[in-house]
């Protein structure tokens, strides 16, 4: 049996205003970290322990994924999510998803459905309506302090994605992401969390990563595979791999951060914004928080 | 003043049936061929070249995208596209697109606008209209051989998705992909093709790759930016990437093919399927075309 680990996180940005909102965060992290590892240490996989620290994550108001996303532009609710484990590299994701709960659920079932790997917009609900993951109303997502952040003029990258990544008893890796997107978004924009590559990979034979930030310009370096890529091609470490695909990614003029974990059980968690929310637990350790100080 | 050179494909998929068939499948990729070349001898951009290569192939109703492309479950007609240059990495992608003649004209206008890289649904058909990309009516790209076949009980991977890849006078590349997706496809369901780092990819530096085939199977191995990663990290030549590339979708369970030019200017159309339409043309060289004979 070898050593479990759980990294998640709850986006990258800027650092938080206050003490007591840091506080907060961790605490939410924390919550996410324990979910996943809960299943991890009954023997679970490293996919059923993504998408319940995932799940968790969502259902935290404070976090820009699930209830207390960001919102669209004319004020209305998108969501987006994928989980991928490493394996067989099944995978599933959905994007413009509005009125379920937990997209990370629908992104599950698109996975265990195994007929298709991304599925969008009411199609995608119905879709998650057959496969018996919960509905809820669409305003219900939308929390009163996104609505007055929006009503305040407030626009562009919204904090708080949320991710996990996972090594399990057996070895096996896999990945989580989900996002309401950037805040006053055109409708129908899809950004990098559901896309397998862009914000989400996992493969058992070298890492699995989860990505947050500037969700077009993570597309446009593939920024999971790449990390994946520079392990497995080029000979990296885990963190020269992470280091190397965030300075890609300041070149190409993004910025954001990403959670990872290697086949060996190594856990990392890099950034280049002035902070991402991170929590971890590797084995029997101690659950572990941190939001600024890169 | 160096080489320029562009490739196009018809989709990866069996071999025709007949003789009189494979030769207007062979005319249609010479006529995307010869639109792009067109573009290129002028002096113009990779990026238009492959625009126009792949406006001419989504205009021939016997290729799957555009006019003639396949339908959905119930007989509809979701249009993905997208296209890259390989020197800014600039992207743009729509998927589940209905009512819009060239959803390759469509995923330019994603590109242009810059804000995003991936619309999709009607939304992304609003943002076509106010771009002024051409508009149709739903119903005019179902064309009487697709309704044939959905009715007759087709399903599956249709043959007939296109793309192109070029390389200009300044040595910039670029590629582009557009499809109708599977026969017969739940609605909402996104294949490889719109997909940055999946069906399509480019950068200057190594290569610019557009694929076909299983999509799902192609987005579970990043394909086009796993045969850049190839190139750029593990120092293989083109075709010893796309050779590896198609093996490991293979031992994914996948089937397909791709086209690629490198940043030398060296062409390349590989499958793994029995047959793929493609047509390539170097620099003053003549039109070449193929279908079947791997």
């Amino acid at each position: 049996m070898s050593e479990v680990a759980i990294v998640v996180h709850g986006g990258a940005g800027r650092l938080p205003e206050s003490a007591e909102r840091i506080e907060r965060m961790r605490a939410g992290a924390a919550a996410g970290v324990e979910a996943g590892h809960a299943v991890l240490a009954a023997g679970g996989s490293a996919l059923d322990a993504v998408e319940a620290a995932v799940v968790t994550l969502e259902d935290d108001p404070q976090f820009n994924a699930g209830r207390g996303a960001a919102l669209t532009e004319d004020g209305g609710v998108e969501l987006d999510a994928a989980v991928m484990e490493g394996t067989g590299r099944a995978a599933g994701g959905v994007a413009c998803l509005q009125g379920v709960r937990n997209p990370v659920r629908a992104a599950r079932a698109v996975l265990a459905d195994g007929r298709h790997v991304l599925l969008v917009g009411a199609a995608a609900r119905t879709f998650a309506a057959e496969a018996g993951v919960e509905l809820c109303e669409v305003d219900w997502l939308a929390t009163p302090s996104q609505r007055e952040a929006l009503a305040g003029g407030a626009s562009g990258w919204a904090e708080g994605t949320v991710g996990a990544v996972a090594r399990d008893q057996q070895g096996r890796l896999a990945a989580g992401t989900s996002t309401g997107g950037t805040m006053g978004q055109r409708r129908g924009r899809v950004g990098d969390s559901p896309l397998i590559g862009a914000g989400t990979w996992a493969d058992d034979g070298s890492v699995a990563v989860s990505c947050t930030g500037d969700g077009e310009a993570i597309i446009r370096i593939a920024m999971a595979h790449e990390v994946e890529a520079l392990v497995r091609l080029a000979g990296h470490s885990l963190e020269q791999a992470c280091a190397e695909a965030l300075a890609e990614l300041e070149r190409r003029g993004g910025h954001g951060g990403l959670i990872a974990v290697s086949a060996m059980g190594e856990v990392t968690a890099r950034f280049s914004s002035p902070s991402m929310t991170r929590g971890w637990q590797v084995g029997d350790g101690p659950v572990q928080t941190e939001v600024g100080g890169r």
